[in-house]
This record gives structure tokens, C-alpha cells and sequence, in this order.
């Protein structure tokens, strides 16, 4: 059996077994939505890799999963998204009072699968703690006129890397490996989801609307402060240039995306981001190969890595 | 040290070591206002009655504590409540994102101080579903035209007595309670929570105001579906009698509170609704009579059901 459909199964079989109710029919909704199941796949690995039996961490697996579906469920409700993974969000489809208290309940379910080991409770309860002050950060920095890139990149690494580290490490935890082991699989996670934001940023501006399935362009439109933006207004300034600041000054549905492309391309922000993604993914490589672990079992990681790296979506 | 003061230090020493921002001085906030800490203290009395030390349980007791301000935080964004203790909820001192994401955060924090042992993180967390399980009953009531008594009294114990049945029975499992005796300082919490908010329901609609600081009869001016509005439509529809649907069938600010508590008193539903308090207590009583423990270390917790019991708000 493949990870993947390990996953799934235990995914359906646990929305299986859940009470009636409006307080556990988000849950199973939520979770039954098509989804790549990186985190709980990262448990899974990291668990082999270290020698353990993927079957014994296929809890804290769905526990991970879990947990980032609770902080979507509430992530939504506090963006007022109307969507998710092409859906109907839960507080569209039911209301926001059910999606906070549903999503209460989750993340209680989250714990029931995390809190079996100690040491696994303390590591998780720590980068959640993490992931909410990634989220509080966000929203915070919308409501600034300017954030520093060096903020921008705690943001995200909070928000998104932190938990890629912590599936790694409850995986690594739970097969044994040794304090420094342990340590280097997470920075491993950290580099390669600070990479991958990096890279969803890139491809929000740049990608393939036919290949990514997203309008070009949506974050520079809705004026978001990712890497390009926040980067490409340093940049112009220094530069005496104004493009970027009067498309911002319009209202959103009048800004002129591919003008604020094509500055980003000409002030070499794309390429700095680029190096940006590129340089995260040496280090996480760089973290994977100082594992003391026979360099073949690596290359499941690896392989996924790299697959994470590619992707157009 | 009395307990009170142990568990006031350890809350102020726990709101200053908190870092700054957004995402945790409304935690801060909401554990700094003027409370009676019914819950950490169940927690220490149990830990002691079994013969432990309070203060190998503190950390519990914070986190109990915890737990509940959490699900205050996030019921008052669910009932648009403006005032909790007096004071600005924190949905209306910062807005309802930052209600939601501190509140998701200091159930975390909850989980950091009862994950330490795992047969108390899975005691807890059990509890703490029926928690939602019991706001989610409380939400549908809202929008049921009938509940029955039996309903209510599900609903209530989930919501409230349950909480305390936990506090109780995580102090005894630190003290290394039997399971039998765990079991039965939960039933007394049970029935003394369940007591305690039909004395509560009692107090909203006959209390003294100058002592209970509310407005006599909110929650049948507001049509709220307690034990004795479920009940007095009840006892009314079978004598004929038709004053409870003809007040309600009126806007809320125009219900005539008086000749609502006149027809529950005429009807026996005030009677009937003390002696539901009192079978509680009773039992509470006979819960914590069987407890092989000799029956001077039983004091202390008589003496805290007695004075919760003749409290007048």
C-alpha cells in the first residue's frame, strides 16, 4: 500500500466513525475535500526513514492533517474566503458560529491523535502555537502601510514552513532518531516550505493561469505583500521609479497587473525571488544529506522534494 | 497559601511571561478579570482529597482554567454577548478575527499544560469535546420552536456540569485516585454542575437583582429556553392555560416579565425546578459520600458545594 492511500483510508475511516451533528459534519466535509496530504505524508516518511513502521505513526499522521484543516477552516472565516480547494467554504456552506466551534472541535480531535506521546504533544503544541502566530502576523501586516521582507519571511515561515518541520520531526520522534537528527529533518522541513511558499508566491504572478488554474496575477491585484511585492516597491524606490506605487494607489479591479509584471521582471525581482526559492532548496538538501542515515532512504524525500518544487499548481 | 491566592499568583506569573502582540494580550486579558476559579480549584481540592500534592497539580489547574476562558472567548463571539464579567468581551475590545485566532491559540495553550501526562491529556480531551458537543446543542435549541426537558438537561450537562466532573477527576488521577473513586468525584461534579445551573437558571428568574447584579428575568424576557420556560409551557399546555405563548408570541421588549414569573410560580415549575436543585445536590452528596476516603478530607469540597449552593449570583 502506498502512503498515500494508507491516508486516505484512515481519513475516510475516521469520518466514518464520527457522531451525527452540525458540530462533526464540517469535519468530515472538510477532510473529504481532494487535497495532496503533504504533512501527514511527511509523518509518514519521516518515520521510515528513521526506521520506523510507518503504521505506528499513522495516527499522529492524521492528527497533523487534522490540525492544518482546523487552521483552514478558521484561516477562511477570519479572510472571509468564499472557496477552498474549489468548494464552498465551511462557514459558507453552514455559517461562521459552526465553523468556529467545529473547528474548536478539531483541533480537540487533532490532540487526541497527537497527545498519546508526550514528547510528540510538546513538539506539536509548540509549533502550533507557532502556525497561529504566523496567522496573527498576517493579519496584522494588512492592516500596515509597510512590511520589511525580513518580516514577510518570519510570517511565512511561521505560517506555513514551521508545520511542514513539525510533521517531519513528529515522524522522526516517534521512529527514535537522535536530538540532532531530529533537529536537522526539521530544519529540512523549514527550508523546503519556505521555498515552496516562496515559489506559490511566483507562481500566483507568473504561472500559467491554464496550468495553475488561478487568475495571473491575484495577489499583486489584491495589493497582498508577498516576497514580489514588498521586494519590488524596495526596489522601485531605490530605483526612482513609480509604476509599481500608482497601480496600488488605483482601486483594486483598475490595477494594471501586467504593468506591475512586467516592472517586477525589469527590476529583477522575479529572478531575486528565484534565487530565493533556489537557495531554500539547497539548504533543505543541504539539512537532508547531514541526516546520519544511509543516503538511500533519503530518496523518498527527496523525490518528493523535488516533486513539491516542480509543480505548476 | 490558600488556594485562591496559589492559583491568582500562578495566573498572574503565567500573563506576564506571555510575548507581546495581538495574539496573546487578549488571553491575558480575559484570565485578568475578577473571577472564582470554581475550576483550578476542583482540580487542587481532588488532587489533595486523594492525598497528592496541590502543587504537583497547578499546572493542570492553570490549564483547566484555561480551557474554559477559551470556550468563554469564543461563545461570546458566537452570541454577540458585548460584556463578559463586567467588562468588554474581547471580540468588542479587539474585533472577532483576533477573538477566534487567540482563542484557537490558548486552547493550545491549554493542551501545553495538560499534555504532560497522557492518561490527563485523553481524560481532558474527551471532556472538552463534550464541551462543544454541548454550545453546538446550545445553538440548535436557538433555532428549535420545541425542546424538550430531557434535551435541556443533556444540553446543560455538557456544556457546564461536565467541566467540573473534569477538573475533579484530572486532580484525582495526579493524586493516583482509584478508577472507582475517579469515577465517582466525576459524578459528583456532574451532579453538582447540573445543580448548580438550574440554581442559576433559578437565580436568573427570581433572584434578588440588587444581589445578583441582572435584570430580573432576562432569560424569559428574552425567550430563552431554560428548565423553567421548557417545563412552564409544558405544565401550561396541559392545564389549558396560555399566558407563557401569549408573552412570548410578543416582541422581547414588550414580554411582561412579572405575569411570566407569577404563572411559573402558580403553575409549581419554581417548586419543581428547587427540587431539581436539590436532587442534584443531593446526589453530589451521596457521590462523594461513597468515596473511600475517610470522611474528614471530604470537608473542604462540602464546604465549596455548600457555598456554590448558596451563592446569590
Amino acid at each position: 500500500m502506498t502512503h498515500q492511500t494508507r491516508i486516505e483510508a484512515r481519513i475516510a475511516e475516521w469520518s466514518q466513525q464520527l457522531p451525527q451533528g452540525n458540530l462533526y459534519a464540517p469535519m468530515a466535509y472538510l477532510m473529504g475535500l481532494p487535497a495532496k496530504r503533504v504533512r501527514p505524508m511527511l509523518v509518514l516518511m519521516a518515520c521510515e526513514l528513521f526506521g520506523g513502521k510507518a503504521e505506528d505513526a499513522l495516527d499522529e499522521a492524521l492528527g497533523i492533517e487534522l490540525f492544518h484543516n482546523f487552521t483552514l477552516m478558521h484561516d477562511d472565516i477570519m479572510d472571509a474566503a468564499p472557496l477552498r480547494r474549489g468548494h464552498a467554504t465551511v462557514h459558507e456552506k453552514w455559517d461562521v458560529n459552526t465553523a468556529i466551534l467545529s473547528g474548536d472541535a478539531m483541533l480537540v480531535k487533532a490532540y487526541q491523535l497527537m497527545g498519546k506521546r508526550p514528547e510528540v504533544a510538546a513538539l506539536f503544541s509548540g509549533y502550533a502555537l507557532n502556525v497561529c502566530e504566523g496567522q496573527q502576523l498576517d493579519m496584522d501586516f494588512e492592516r500596515r502601510d509597510q512590511v520589511a521582507l525580513a518580516e514577510y519571511r518570519a510570517m511565512i515561515r511561521l505560517k506555513t514552513a514551521v508545520l511542514l518541520a513539525c510533521a517531519l520531526r513528529v515522524g522522526a520522534a516517534i521512529a527514535g532518531a537522535s536530538v540532532e537528527d531530529n533537529e536537522r529533518i526539521g530544519a529540512f522541513g523549514e527550508h523546503l516550505g519556505l521555498a515552496f511558499q516562496l515559489r506559490d508566491d511566483l507562481l500566483d504572478a507568473f504561472g500559467d493561469p491554464a496550468r495553475t488554474g488561478k487568475q495571473q496575477g491575484g495577489d499583486l491585484r489584491a495589493g497582498k505583500k508577498t516576497f514580489l511585492l514588498i521586494r519590488g516597491l524596495e526596489v522601485a524606490g531605490a530605483a526612482g521609479r513609480n509604476e509599481l506605487r500608482d497601480e496600488l494607489a488605483k482601486p483594486a479591479g483598475l490595477r494594471d497587473v501586467h504593468r506591475m509584471l512586467a516592472v517586477l521582471e525589469d527590476l529583477g525581482v522575479r529572478a531575486e525571488a528565484e534565487r530565493a526559492v533556489e537557495a531554500g532548496e539547497h539548504s533543505a538538501m543541504q539539512a537532508l544529506d547531514a541526516l546520519a542515515v544511509e543516503d538511500a532512504r533519503k530518496a523518498p524525500l527527496r523525490a518528493l522534494a523535488a516533486k513539491l518544487m516542480a509543480r505548476s499548481r
